[in-house]
């Protein structure tokens, strides 16, 4: 099937993936005096007291907005933030289905990290918390910062953090089956945007040591001038062999890769140079940087790649219902790393006895994965002290 | 019943009164690629080209935001922007009970109208129109009008407009009851606020001529200095006998007064004061400006007010769900006078047979009414040249 075609198709005669729906009845006077005028006045009251009760009497407990610039959407770039309202709304249908979060999207019309961080705390009062989607590098690294330092509820980048918490879960078990772990390892990432980076920093706590990231002018490396302040900071964490050249070099003995870049970037001869039992997870979206096919003919021992038509898709559709069930049950006031950490071993857990070269992940439309990340991230935010319920 | 009592109780076990459910399903590898990644960058790509595809591909062309800022709720003012949400909720469930429209609540954390605009203009991409809810007055006034010379989608102030399209439904009726018009009638509306400015001009458009406006200081006057720039413009277009003195002087000869105000402020001996026939619609909520039963006493002939539990209830409920669903069916640019004109008839109009003193309006849960409402306001778009489609 041409998915693009089909999907484009299927657009116009859906005319929205997701719709608002009451939970009350009001076709009778009585239930209009209770779920609106006067009845509801007291429950008004009783928040205007004490503002935590919004997430007793209200729906905002269990609302989540899908928020984006449209400025980074799937591999398309600055498409503009109208034009990613269908993924937008398509994460929200994923987000009712596999965590029962109801979630709204909205696009903000600005590029300006003040204005867009300004916006979104002006309304923040109306949800339980926020989930940023496609807000380009490195201006969504401030963004989700100072997100996170002014406001009380969880707020999360899924392109950094889905990603990086899935691509985790993928390294625990391919790690498994070719008997090597983080500690041990050397990880190639390529594409040093907002998932390349999340990656690196995540995979650093996961107690990977040795980590390279390029991306397409080659090797970061904190020497290099033409770094902005976050690639900077991120050539600081990693390379810690100082090596410089491109991403052929880099890979040179290498037992993974990770590739959150581009099309077709990526090489048999550089797969062949990597070490034994190479693991290549080749994610870009809709062309991975190498096919799966060729991957494996060049020696790769374990595949995965973005796409839903091939084994071992690395997906974080997996990750964000979950963990924002999770957050949202136990009132998390952030999403942390212990929460996280929790959700990458609960989904590499799922697989169980299936566990095999062609399936280290649980299917992203696996209900019983989704209820397994939300009790872990629930039980690691209660851990971790940052749940108020 | 004690509504606000069980009111709060179900408030408590609802969590929440409205839902967002998807439309499409996401179960399996082939749904999920149409819905979501890969298939779903087609349609990001064709609105990328032409923004208004974003009303065909995405839930845009029918979702609203009921947006408040929390300073003019119900009766109770300024209870801050959470504590609205009940009430915005509400509204939602009814905006999809009664119009089909998918309608979210949002509360701003500003009081400041720059602010306010700021933020609405940036989330407008994702929205078919906007409806503005107890927003306290003169800010509304600014607020709306800037939204709807900046924005080419429908802005909507219910507190004003919806306020005022029900009163004059409710006129039209019951001064065919009374064998007056709207010519030659002379109105008294106490409260100055958003509904009261709202209600003197939509009656002055719909041809009524004398109307005196009332606030806690008695009757407005273009001399009197205390007055804030909307009061004094207000004061310019009202009061053409150049009356002085308090809202008792005001009545004295009235056919109708209009009472947008607070509880009590009217007396038996200021409805007799009235002319003969008079209409008395104290719509103040939850306590009107003079009770049915004494105003009846005073020799009323009509009397409505804002309580479900009486005859002749004066319910916005009426108006909102059907006029945006008549908007947004023909992708209304703006919601005008022609529109609000038309659903103020189409709401008397369904009275029919029906008609007495005791029922001059359709219950706020006839879906035919609704209906009516819809197809009526979106004739008037049309024929107004708002219409899009």
């Amino acid at each position: 099937m041409n998915y693009r075609e089909e999907s484009l198709k299927k657009h116009a005669q859906w005319r929205g993936k997701i719709e608002v729906v009451p939970r009350v009845e009001v076709d009778s006077r009585e239930k209009l005096s209770l779920a609106y005028t006067p009845g509801v006045a007291e429950p008004c009251l009783a928040i205007q007291k004490d503002i935590e009760k919004s997430f007793e009497l209200t729906r905002r407990w269990n609302t989540v907005p899908v928020i984006t610039d449209g400025t980074a959407v799937l591999g398309l770039g600055d498409i503009g933030p109208e034009a990613g309202m269908p993924v937008m709304e398509g994460k929200c249908a994923l987000f009712k289905a596999f965590g029962d979060v109801d979630a709204i999207p909205l696009c903000i019309r600005s590029k300006d990290p003040d204005e867009i961080v300004h916006t979104i705390e002006l309304i923040a009062g109306s949800f339980g918390g926020i989930n940023l989607e496609d807000i380009a590098a490195p201006r969504c690294f401030e963004i989700e910062r100072r997100l996170k330092e002014d406001l009380d509820i969880p707020v999360f980048h899924d392109d950094q953090h889905g990603t990086a918490v899935v691509m985790a879960a993928a390294l625990l078990n391919a790690l498994q089956l070719v008997n090597k772990d983080m500690g041990g390892i050397s990880v190639v990432i390529n594409g040093a945007g907002a998932a390349g980076t999340a990656i690196a920093k995540y995979l650093l706590r996961f107690g990977v040591k040795d980590i390279i990231l390029c991306d397409r002018f080659g090797i970061l490396d904190e020497t290099d001038e033409r770094l902005d302040p976050a690639k900077r900071e991120m050539a600081a964490l990693t390379n810690r062999g100082r090596r410089r050249g491109m991403l052929a070099d880099a890979m040179k003995g290498a037992d993974v890769l990770i590739g959150v870049s581009g099309p077709n970037c990526v090489t048999k001869d550089m797969v062949r140079s990597m070490a034994p039992d190479a693991i290549v997870f080749a994610c870009a979206n809709p062309v991975p940087e190498i096919s799966r096919e060729d991957a494996l003919e060049a020696g790769a021992a374990i595949v995965g790649t973005g796409s839903s038509e091939k084994p071992n898709q690395i997906n974080n559709v997996l990750v964000f219902p979950g963990l924002f069930r999770g957050a949202l049950d136990v009132r998390a006031t952030d999403i942390n790393f212990e929460m996280m950490m929790a959700a990458s071993r609960a989904i590499a857990g799922c697989v169980g006895e299936k566990l095999s070269r062609e399936h280290i992940l649980p299917d992203a439309y696996d209900r019983a994965a989704h209820r397994a990340v939300a009790s872990a991230v629930a039980e690691a935010a209660r851990r971790s002290g940052v749940a108020k319920l």
